[in-house]
């Protein structure tokens, strides 16, 4: 798709924020890919749409997580969880787009997964270091980024862990899951 | 078993200042029993013998992980996990400890697991709080352990997260698990 006509669609989704953050996930992406060799065009696609399901009311959301057989641990955790599996799959049938690398990149930007793609990776850490998002960490993540995709995951996964054990909430096992297995995968790298 | 009888086969598996850390345990685990109504006899016995197999090989732990089928992920997670459950293993076939509670306190102490008994939760939070502990925020474990014993083992875990989280060290699946039972437990709560 276009990139204007994706614009457009996805601006109707999204409050202007959420909007400006998603064009900063973009082109933070598009960058991103050209650096770590991912798909730019597909880059560019997830990243357009990987918050289209942000504002769906929960009630949809949940309604869509029990019909279309997503992981049911999903209804216990976070709401904030939700949009991502969703988004993936209303991109699909509102949207059209059915490339399934793009839609695996939006459907694990939040939780990520074992064994993800560089176009998955590419499209968490854009969301995560994107030039609108301010938070404590977030400078050593845009340096990580610069050399190496994996270290720029594993900080933003254990920035997210920490975060979360900190306010005493609980953490979706698939976000330790992909923490864990990047842990594992360097150590055997040494 | 004597408590005299216990301390002196448990000895000759320790150093001295394990030693000296099982006798805190002890210590802390009766005073959380009383407080917490669980069995103090079993909690003084399984604290006593929590770190028996502390100083075994690595390589004997890993052939008894394997031989006794526990779980295999522990194989693959840090060493320091192995010696609770291999420790309920020796305690049985070495010292002839039979009480199922006893030795699933000592199976559990490290990485806890969901629905813990009230005499696993002692264990845990005793191993984390005896006098002889110091490290930052060891003080606000003591203190929630003198009102809830489910807040001190959520306070344990999260810092144990943390800790790994902030080492860049791989988390023990089921010390998460045993952390989101409990947050969930709680929310349930209010």
């Amino acid at each position: 798709m276009e990139r204007e006509k994706a614009l457009e669609v996805v601006k109707k989704q999204l409050t202007e924020h959420r909007y400006q953050h998603t064009l900063g996930v973009m082109e933070t992406a598009i960058e991103l890919s050209e650096r770590f060799n991912a798909d730019v065009k597909k880059a560019e696609t997830a990243a357009i749409f990987h918050d289209y399901a942000k504002f769906r009311p929960k009630d949809e959301m949940k309604q869509i997580i029990i019909d279309q057989h997503m992981p049911s641990d999903l209804l216990i955790h976070n709401t904030e969880l939700w949009h991502a599996p969703v988004g993936a799959y209303l991109v699909k049938t509102e949207v059209g787009i059915e490339d399934e690398e793009i839609l695996d990149a939006i459907r694990f930007h939040t939780s990520g997964r074992e064994e993800m793609t560089q176009l998955e990776k590419v499209i968490f850490v854009a969301d995560y270091i994107e030039p609108g998002r301010h938070f404590p960490g977030v400078e050593e993540g845009r340096e990580l980024a610069k050399q190496d995709l994996n270290d720029a995951l594993i900080y933003a996964l254990r920035n997210t862990i920490m975060f979360l054990a900190k306010k005493n909430h609980a953490i979706y096992p698939d976000t330790l899951r992909t923490y864990n297995f990047l842990i594992f995968e360097k150590m055997g790298e040494f």
